[in-house]
């Protein structure tokens, strides 16, 4: 994550852009790339590297307090891009399913206290002992449907995130853009839409025509951007890499998400034990150049 | 993998389906399951077993010669329900695809040689430094388009297997049974179909309809078994489990390969590190066992 640490590919050269750079209009920090830092060193990381907007955890802001978080942020002059997350609303039970949805609507209200447009849903994956993923998948759009007139309410639209199928049995049973869209359209707009991660989409056959049926539909709520690296980390949770150090093409998924029309902030989250271990403005300067090579010229 | 070894939810108490018992008339052995065996001692493991199938790779077949190989299953009266591997085409370089082309075209020949109805291709990942999915899907399905009529002339079927979008990268770009089946139709049904792998299939939305399709289409060449366990073993080539010990509905999904029409063997593969470790006799024994329980009543 060093200076000296580039990929084959890219300019070891380029300079990280620096406060003020146009090219960093859109780029959104999203808290999980520098997971070690507090809601506060996050924002005051994102502010002293030039960046416009955050996107903010809910773990990091349960340490503070919304009112507290609201204030810092208003101070801080960001923009909340996204907060993360909702869902986890797969189980089966109808206590927990109403402790779920209970949890989301606090998340909404998070989301809309601290001005961020969209709540991202991540929905869980098969309750314990059980294999009835079609079941799971059902009680997934159930929830969405039992939220999503509340946060309309609220001015938050609700984005469901497909995530890659090594996910689909611990952590989202939604497994394609493809899918996300044919529930989101279930919805109006204002309520529900999608999330764009390109670690969990970039193998989707289709995807280009997938993600200009989500923009055509106006349901592009972020665009994430991360690596998929191989050898995979053992632990799957963490095996998302910096932009440039894997196998996805940057440039012609960015050009598919800007070509559906998509002009919202664009969020670098990164999952990984070795960038946790960098130092947070390290982190930061890398994910900017990275952002600045590979992503920002083809919005 | 002993008796002692069942998953919550499985009868402890099943007996091992012994030589004889009907419920055996389909399911072949995979020899990845027992990767330690040679082609020798899979042959007799799986005729002590009862079993009257094995899915022959084409490493342990090398090492004892194509005619040795011939004259030994023919002797054992096992069928050879198909021949693991062909495919590894996605290269970019003229030479490196000619090699590859001559590769397969012995694979045919393996194929015919031993009366395995299907060889089975494995696409291959990205090139070495290259991003472009689609160049590499685009050299898969010319590959296959070289290799058509030349297996169709040996009365060999080639088997497109898509994998688990975990190996996009570095094993497979073929990512769906969709996208599988959509590629297998632009050729002759003796000439291409598709292999149905629930470890790399139980998560694609709408699967039900795709092998339904398949079916219909007289595409399904080989229904491969094994489950998807968590969490994920650290070299995710080893991570598929024993029938039984993760997430897969197998009823569910044996049910809806079944209504497809399909009515031809069901290999066990099983790559994984803990299951090698086993001695070979006793991971048959399992797997029969589990397959009896999990698979067989459904087909």
């Amino acid at each position: 994550m060093t200076e000296r640490d580039v990929p084959s590919g890219l300019t070891a050269s380029i300079p990280t852009p620096e406060k003020g750079d146009p090219r960093l209009a859109r780029l959104s920090l999203n808290q999980r790339t520098t997971a070690e830092w507090s809601l506060r060193e996050a924002i005051d990381g994102a502010v002293a590297a030039g960046l416009p907007a955050l996107g903010v955890w809910r773990e990091p802001l349960a340490e503070v307090g919304l009112a507290t978080a609201a204030e810092w942020i208003a101070d801080s002059g960001l923009r909340v891009s996204t907060i993360c997350r909702g869902g986890f609303f797969t189980v089966i039970d109808p206590a927990a399913r109403r402790l779920a949805h209970d949890e989301n609507l606090r998340a909404i209200e998070e989301a809309a206290t601290l001005g961020a447009p969209t709540l991202v849903l991540v929905p869980g994956g098969l309750p314990e002992g059980s294999k009835d993923l079609e079941g799971a998948r059902s009680r997934a759009v159930e929830a969405i449907a039992a939220l999503a007139p509340e946060a309309a309410a609220a001015g938050v639209v609700l984005g469901i995130e497909p995530m890659n199928p090594i996910f689909a049995a611990d952590r989202g049973v939604v497994s394609t853009l493809g899918q996300a869209l044919d529930i989101a359209l279930q919805f109006a707009p204002e309520e529900v839409g999608v999330i764009v991660d390109t670690f969990h989409l970039w193998w989707e056959p289709g995807i280009e025509a997938q993600i200009a049926r989500a923009g055509a539909a106006g349901r592009i709520l972020s665009y994430q951007v991360c690596d998929w690296i191989t050898p995979l980390p053992a632990d799957t949770l963490l095996s998302r890499g910096m932009m440039g150090d894997g196998h996805i093409d940057f440039p012609a998924f960015t050009r598919a998400v800007a070509a559906a029309g998509y002009d919202g902030d664009v969020e670098v989250e990164i999952f990984n034990a070795e960038v946790w271990a960098a130092p947070g403005a390290e982190v930061v300067a890398t994910m900017a150049r990275r952002y600045a090579e590979l992503v920002e010229p083809w919005l």
